[in-house]
C-alpha cells in the first residue's frame, strides 16, 4: 500500500521557486501562466503492519506534522493509494 | 482555471531525499514505512486565452518538457484543474 502526502506552501507565503519557474517560462516564451506554485510530493511505501493500522490516517499526519511539512508555512494532504 | 504537473523520479533512478526522509522517519520511531519517493507538484494558474486554447495540454506538455521536469531523470503527469 502507498500513502501520498501533497505538501504545498500556504496560500499567503511567498514562493521564490515558483516565481523563479514563472519567470523562466515567460523567458521561454510561454505566454498565458499568471502564477506557478511548487509543492512536494511525497510518496510512501508502506508495509502491511502500517498499512492495515486502525489508526493509520492519524499515524501519517502526525508524521507530515512533526516531519514531512513544515506547518509553519505548509499545509499538506494526506491520501491512501492501495 | 489551473493546470497540476506532477513530476517524479524515474522508478529505477535513486532519491536521495527520500532515503534521507525515510532515514529521518525511522530515527523519529515511526515505523512501518518501507520506502520514500520524494517529488514535485507544480501548480500553474493559467490566464483564460491559455486556458481555453485547443492545445493547451499539449503546450503544458512542452512546457513540462524544456522546463519543469528533467526528462533524463524524471517523468511527469499533466492534469487540468478547473
Amino acid at each position: 500500500m502507498k500513502a501520498i502526502v501533497r505538501v504545498r506552501l500556504k496560500r499567503d507565503v511567498l514562493d521564490p521557486q515558483g516565481d523563479a519557474v514563472k519567470r523562466a517560462l515567460d523567458h521561454l516564451g510561454f505566454e498565458g501562466v499568471k502564477g506557478v506554485r511548487v509543492g512536494k510530493l511525497i510518496e510512501l511505501e508502506l508495509d502491511p503492519a502500517l498499512a492495515t493500522a486502525p489508526d493509520l490516517e492519524q499515524r501519517l499526519r502526525v508524521m507530515a506534522d512533526e516531519m514531512l511539512a513544515n506547518t509553519v508555512v505548509e499545509d499538506y494532504e494526506v491520501e491512501l493509494v492501495s
